[in-house]
This record gives C-alpha cells, structure tokens and sequence, in this order.
C-alpha cells in the first residue's frame, strides 16, 4: 500500500505545498507538468528532491489552464488530449533522465481525473495513449465498486492500472465520493484523516459517511503536500505503512 | 550537406509555413516545441509528416513567450535556461517515440539562438545541457569564421556541433550576418536565395554584400519554410544537393 | 440592419483574417481582446482600422484559452465570468479611448456565446455585468424563436439586446442553427451566402434546410472575415444595406 | 508622505502577499494587471479590498511573463509597449468602475520600472501613453539625484511625476539602490525597514551604506506587502505619517 502525494504544484514565483517536509514520508510523487501548475524549474527542483529522497515519480497531467489551476472541464478534442498527455509526459520524463530516473506512472490531474472517471472515451483515449508511449507505466484511476470495468478495460488496452483511495473524502454507501458541495465531503482534522489512512491500509475499508463499513479495493492512497496537517499526515502514515 | 526548416510553427487554430508542401525537399525538421510556437497536436501532425517524408528530426526549444514567437530576448538564469531546454526536447522526442522515432539534433530558435553565439554562458549552458540528456544529438549553431572556438568548446563538453548557413541572408565581409536592420540584408527573390545555395553546395563560399568570395565551412542550410518562394526554393536546393 | 464582423483575430505574428479588406463594408466590428485571440498591439491596429472606416467596435471577450481559440467550453465561476467580461471590456475600451472613440456593443465569442444561448445564468451574469460597466452598451445575442424571452430578461436587467443572423449558417425550421456536425451546416459558396444576407434584409426571413420560409426578427447579420469569399460577401452585403 | 504597497499579485488558486493585512495602513495600492501577475477574479477582490479601505489605486503593469514575475528583460518594441501599458490600465480602470472608482496613477512593474529607469526611450515612451490614455494620472518613478531631468521629461510631455523612496532598499552614497547582488542591498528586519522610513518622513533623508546622510527628495514610499514584516511595517509606517 502506497502514499501518493501531488507534488510540484508552485508556479514561477508562487510556492505551493510542503514539497520538501512531504517528501521524506511518501512513495510515489505526481508531479505536475507545466499546463495546470508548474514549470521546468519547478519540475527539475521536485524531480531532484524526489531522487533524494527515493520516491517513485508519476506524471501528474492537467488542461492547459493555469489560471484554474486544471479544475475547470475543458472539453478537447481526442487527438488533442493524446496530444497534450504525451507532451507533459515526456517533457517530466527528460527532466527524470537528467537525475538518472525516469517517469514510472501516469496520473491525470484535476478535471482531466474526474473526466476520465465519468467518461469512458476520455478513459480509453488516455489509455491507449500510455500503451503508445509509455506501455509499462500504470495509469492511478480512482477506486470504486467498478474496479472490475476498468480493469478489464486496462488489460483490453494492454496496460496495469493501479486504484487509489483518498485519505481526506469522505465516501457514500456507493463506494463513490461525497461531492464537494455537501458538508463534510472534506476531512480536515489530522484525527480523521489518519483513522481512514489506517482503515484502509489495515483493514482494506472506509467508514461512510451514513457510519457504515464498505470494503475498498486500493493500491494506492493519495494524501495532500499541502493544507495545515500535510507533513505531519504524511508521517502517520509512513508510519502505519512501514508497520502494516 | 543538409537542407534544415524550421517546421511544425503553426499554433492552435493560426496556420504558418507551407509545412506539407516543404517536408518533401528537406533533410532535417527543426520542430517547434510550445514555448515560442507550436502545440502538441500540431507537434504531432508536423512529426508524423517528418516521418512520411522520411525527414529527420530536430528540437527546435525557445523563449516561452508566444506573443513575441520567440524572438525578444528574455534574461532567463542559467538553471531555468537548462530547464527549460530539457522539458521541451523531451515533450517533443515523448511525440515522436509515438511515431517510431526521436530527436536526433538540436536547435534553439530566435532570441535564444541569438543569444547562444554572443554569449559563450549560454552557449555553455546549452552544450552541458544537450550533454546531459541528449548527450548524442548535435547542437546546430551558426557557421562563423569563429567556428573553430565552438567545436573547441564542444569538444570539452562532449558534444557534436553542426555548422549552418544561411540560404536568404546577406553576409559581410566577415563572415557574420548582415544585420536585418541594413538594407539588402535579407533576399527575397528565388534566384539569390537560389544562387547562394548553390555556392555554398558546390563551391563552400558566399559572395558577401561588398562582392567578395569568402570560404565557409557549413554542415548544413536553413531554408524557410514560409514565404512566397519556400517551397520552390527548398526543390531547386534538393534538386542541387541530389547532383552534388 | 447592420453588418458585423469578428476582427482583430490575429495574435502576435500569426495572421488571421482579412481585416483591411473587409473593414470598408462593415459597420460593426466585433474586437477579440486577448484571451482567446488578439495582443495589445493587434487590438491597436484593428481599432484604429475601425475609426478610420467609421465602424462601429465592439468588444468581442472569450475564454482565456488561446490554443482552443476560446471554442472549448470552460465552465468558470459566474464571478470568475464577470472579471474576465469587464476585465477584456475595459482593455479594448482603453484603447478605443487613445484612437478618440469607445467600445459601442459587446458580443462574447465562441463557446462563451454558446453558453450564453444554452444557459440562462450565464446569460443573466453576462448582462449584469454589461449593466454593471456599459449600461449603455447593447448586448449581441443569437435571433432566434425566443427572442422575447431574452428581451425581457434585458429589460429586467436594464440593458438592450441586439439579435443577429448568421450569413453562412443553415437553419432548422425550428429558427435555431443546424449544428455544425451534420452536413450542409455551413454556407462555403458566395452565392449561398449572398442570398441568406439578401432574404434576410430584404424579406426579414431566411429559408430553412427543408426549403421552408422562416421569419426571423433581426439586427445585425453576422458575416465573416476570412475565408475565400470574406470581402466580396461583405461588399455585396454592403451594397444591399445601401439600397434596402 | 504616501505609503504604496504593490497588491494583487496572486494568481489563480497561487496566493501571494498578505493584502487584507497590509492594505488598511496604506495610502496606494499598486494593483497587478495581469501579465506578471493577478488575474481578472484576483483583480476584482483586490479593487474592492482597496476601496473598502480607502485606498488609491495605480495600475502596476508588468510584461507579459507570468512565470519570471515580470522581472526579466523583455526587449519589446516601443509601439507593443504602449499597447500592453494601455490594455493593462484599462483592464484595471473597468474593474475600478464596477466599484465607483478609478485608476489613479500608474506605476510601472519589476522590468518595465528597471528599464523606465536606465532607458530614455521607454521612460518616454510611458509618459506619451500615459499622457495619450489618462493624462491626469501621476506616474510613479524612482527618486533619484537626477529627479530633475525625468521632472522636466515629465513636464514636456504633459503628465505630473511622483518620486518613491523604498523603504527596505541601501542606498549608495550616489542615491542609486544597492544592487541586489551585492550584500547588505536589502533590510529584512524590521528596525531597519522602520528607520529608513521614519528618516525618510521626518527628516527627508536617507542613511546610505557608508553611514553617510544623504537629501531624498521623495512623494511616497513603497512598502512591501509580503514577507515577515509586512503588516507591522506597514502600520508602524502609518502611525509615524499620522503624526508627521
């Protein structure tokens, strides 16, 4: 059971996130990619700490909307969107090849996330394009009761998927998120992010938002870089991690 | 020798250069990358079209400054320079592993290139640069009289330069550009264009703006793939090379 | 009945349209402001092209999206809508205001002109807003059957509405457009297009994709500015005007 | 004696500066336009900040370079200069309308104020657009021995000047700025940031770094609205004008 953590997500000279007390405590580090945040210095600093600090390090792809931070759905084209994946890709991955490492993952960002979750020709579209650049990269794709549909989509298109959970949602009966918009969809509190944390790495399950007891199938769970509890939220569950 | 272009200088819906009716002719593609021109669909259908005409491909990296295509300088520092560099070679050689192929020389564009042969820091930036992660792709430069100090300097940082000439600029007597700000510094019939390319094919010299024949030693010609004449110009050129 | 056309829609050295030839036979220049097409220095030259034809400007606000070219729909904050209408309203206004004149109407573009059609609170946002900064400034909306709806909502709001045809768009007997996926959406030929703008001004009707007569209640008729037939269309279509 | 403080320069979900905290002790709000900073939404807060406070408002634009903060060299042509000044003042001067207000000076950013600085033709080049589009604004320059010639320019082209001191900036005993390069060019704590103000008020004079006194003759000076000290500079430097 993985940490991933979104990581990279200053721009110029607006800093974002504890990239550096986050680092030391996570697995895997999505860095973004210079169309929603970052840019090639920014990329080259994080790729850098995360070689320092032997973290696998994951493409984090995003719309080319830096004023909206890649949140906004922008509604591209098929070929433009295989178009702007294997641009961010590469361009992340040449910075890894500098530090002697390379992209191991691909994680989309933000509206891209969700539009892959909702649509499955967005999905498909960003699948076949990791199949055509990088085959051996999986593709972290939120899980749900519908794991199965994806896997089996993943493994029609020739590439591993990996499911995450997420530490600071809370989760309806479904197995889906509470949406933003309703109260308590977002755990603040250092308390009940770490019992989910723990939940699901120890007993592979969330507790709803309505108090029940719903199995999660996860390879991965994503904590936050940034927020008032980041660094001490990311070493709880190392922690947790390395004893499980 | 080789024909070179700049190529794949379109940017969302705005059309530049006669791409399609160019490629046939050249011999190297410098394909913009997305900082000064270029987007990543129009990256891909430019490196497809490289492929089917068997052309190969150069990174052509710039200022990230659209507004201006790249040709105002930017006091960028030496990190964010090298940076810079390394996300664009790779966005673009990300393209054309797509396609089967990949970067294979490298070429800044405008400013940037301006910059690199004033100033022998950002000369070295790009070299170590081009080292570190393409460390096999030649950096094209301009062919001066001085052209012994560059492969010196690119001796030293393990690197291959290629020498390039002009086939539409004016050359003084010292073997340096005619300044676009002088009058004749630029020809734009087909014959001069023509003419020049042809002396520097068959005969290794220019005839500079006072009527001299000076010698110059170039690996390749830029051609320029817009303009009234550049695709007759870019035939007559391949016409010549062929019989040479 | 008045002739409007988008202008200005060049950005940096990328060309686009035929704006001097098309300005003569205008009355109405629709005015990109930034985000999705145009500079600064583009928007100066097409105002001051503008004043010296004696058109009338309008400002003609997108989405921040140049590479989309403001056609993606991007689903921003109505707050985020009101900056960016009165942030782009008030930069070309500026420079109206050094040529001796001022923005006279607004007309959004592309996938904010559609939302617009389609979304009541982007419509109403959008007149508040005009309200807010140009109370005096008509508001150009698409003719259609519901018409009345959307005076009356401009009434509410306290600002005017201008409706507009479209010189090369099919319509469905319905008074709405064919969409531009099904074939013979667009006029490409003259003729087409001179005998829409002709029924138009001189019947107050347009025939729809079956062959049957719709009225349509109109102000301005939307013609184009590139494309082969852009000024001869928009002559012909002057010409008419005169002698309606 | 003016307090102005540079506001407004977050961008998209990046925050930056601490503007609620600093803007109730300040006279001038020195409002990003967006090109090197802030956007429409961002704009819109901080105007509206500004007014419930109190505050002037000077339109603070910068080159069109997000990711360097506007603080590189941009070699722009005069004509684009004018219109990027232009198009920025206005965006700014509409937002000042939906409150009530107004832009009421100009003060240029980071590269643009360094080059208005060294650079005749820029200095004059921005007192021609000020003069052309808000000839009533004041702009804001550097004090500096030479107050007298730029006073004059200022005089000749029909526009008023206001001369700033900086308040966390050494000063050589020729009354220009310490480099930044050099050491000791910029006070970071708090004493020192208040005492360069409270001689500056009272005694019109400044310490330079040779422990010389040297005459400043000065209409504001400029605080800074990030860093450690930020609000408390601030509101010690407005009791001292209190009670100047």
């Amino acid at each position: 059971m993985k940490l991933n953590c979104d990581m990279g997500e200053s721009f110029g000279c607006w800093a974002k996130g504890q990239d550096s007390d986050v680092m030391p405590f996570i697995d895997m580090a999505n860095i973004a990619c210079g169309f929603h945040a970052s840019d090639p210095l920014t990329m080259d600093t994080t790729v850098r700490l995360a070689v320092e600090n032997t973290v696998e390090i994951g493409a984090h792809p995003g719309y080319p909307d830096l004023v909206g931070f890649g949140r906004r759905n922008m509604h591209c084209q098929l070929d433009e969107l295989e178009a702007m994946l294997i641009y961010q890709i590469g361009a992340l991955d040449a910075i890894c090849q500098k530090y002697g490492t390379e992209v191991s993952y691909i994680k989309p960002h933000g509206a891209m996330y969700n539009q892959m979750m909702k649509d499955k020709q967005i999905l498909s579209t960003i699948m076949k394009t990791v199949r055509k650049v990088r085959p051996l990269c999986p593709l972290v794709v939120m899980a749900t009761p519908n794991n199965d549909i994806i896997r089996t989509m993943a493994h029609e298109h020739g590439i591993e998927v990996w499911f995450e959970a997420f530490s600071d949602r809370a989760y309806n009966d479904d197995g889906y998120l509470v949406p933003r918009t309703m109260n308590g969809s977002v755990y603040h509190d250092f308390t009940s992010i770490r019992n989910q944390i723990c939940q699901i790495m120890e007993e592979g399950c969330v507790t709803t938002i309505t108090g029940k007891k719903l199995a999660i199938d996860v390879d991965t769970i994503c904590v936050h870089g940034d927020g008032e509890h980041a660094a001490s939220v990311c070493q709880a569950a190392a922690v947790m991690r390395r004893s499980a």
